[in-house]
């Protein structure tokens, strides 16, 4: 394979909520994407997702029985979804770095019109 | 869990071939290092590797048959050393994030004073 270059990667298009594949690592994604604005409540039954904001900001709201919890990040932080916990980004301006399953959807158990089952793959470009 | 700090992270040690565990995703572990000169030839058989350079300089010489090729990275650049595959990092000033299965040894397959099982983990701190 060749490198892949991240800001290149961020440079080549200006879709948000758009992931883009930038590499595969044993049975994971890593996908980058732009966020800005509130995404949808959802969860990844079978997948733990890491959150690593590049730039911009972003708020994970964590559901916990009746209660959401907020996760304020600042650029440079790293945070795990663990797998089944519902959550909805909130983020302004954000680019982030995600880790899942291979096997994973955007949006999760949701639907929504911005469920992307066939992200973008930016290897060897 | 807490958010963990990239940025404070690589601040709060000095020590080079030393990975840290910042995150666990799935059954993979999320760490970061600081290199810098040459590291050993040496495969994860198990695994594949991956290198995301967030500053400095790296190098990943790659072995291929009787050859060496080197793949040669920018600040940015993700690369992922496929399971089995021999390689050496050669870096200067590097700081460098890596994604690998969670009970992947940084020396491989190679015996090495700088073999490293028990990384330090840096979360909650």
């Amino acid at each position: 394979m060749a490198t892949v270059s991240i800001p290149s990667a961020f440079a080549s298009f200006t879709e948000t909520w758009s992931p883009r594949l930038v590499a595969a690592v044993n049975d994971q994604h890593v996908k980058i994407a732009k966020l800005d604005g509130a995404f949808i409540f959802h969860a990844h039954p079978d997948s733990d997702e890491l959150f690593y904001l590049l730039s911009g900001e972003l708020t994970l709201e964590i559901e916990s029985g009746d209660t959401v919890e907020s996760v304020v990040m600042k650029a440079g932080d790293v945070y795990v979804v663990p797998r089944a916990v519902r959550h909805r980004p909130v983020a302004r301006n954000a680019e982030v770095l995600m880790i899942e399953r291979n096997d994973t959807v955007n949006t999760g158990d949701a639907e929504d019109r911005r469920r992307q089952r066939d992200w973008v793959d930016v290897r060897g470009r």
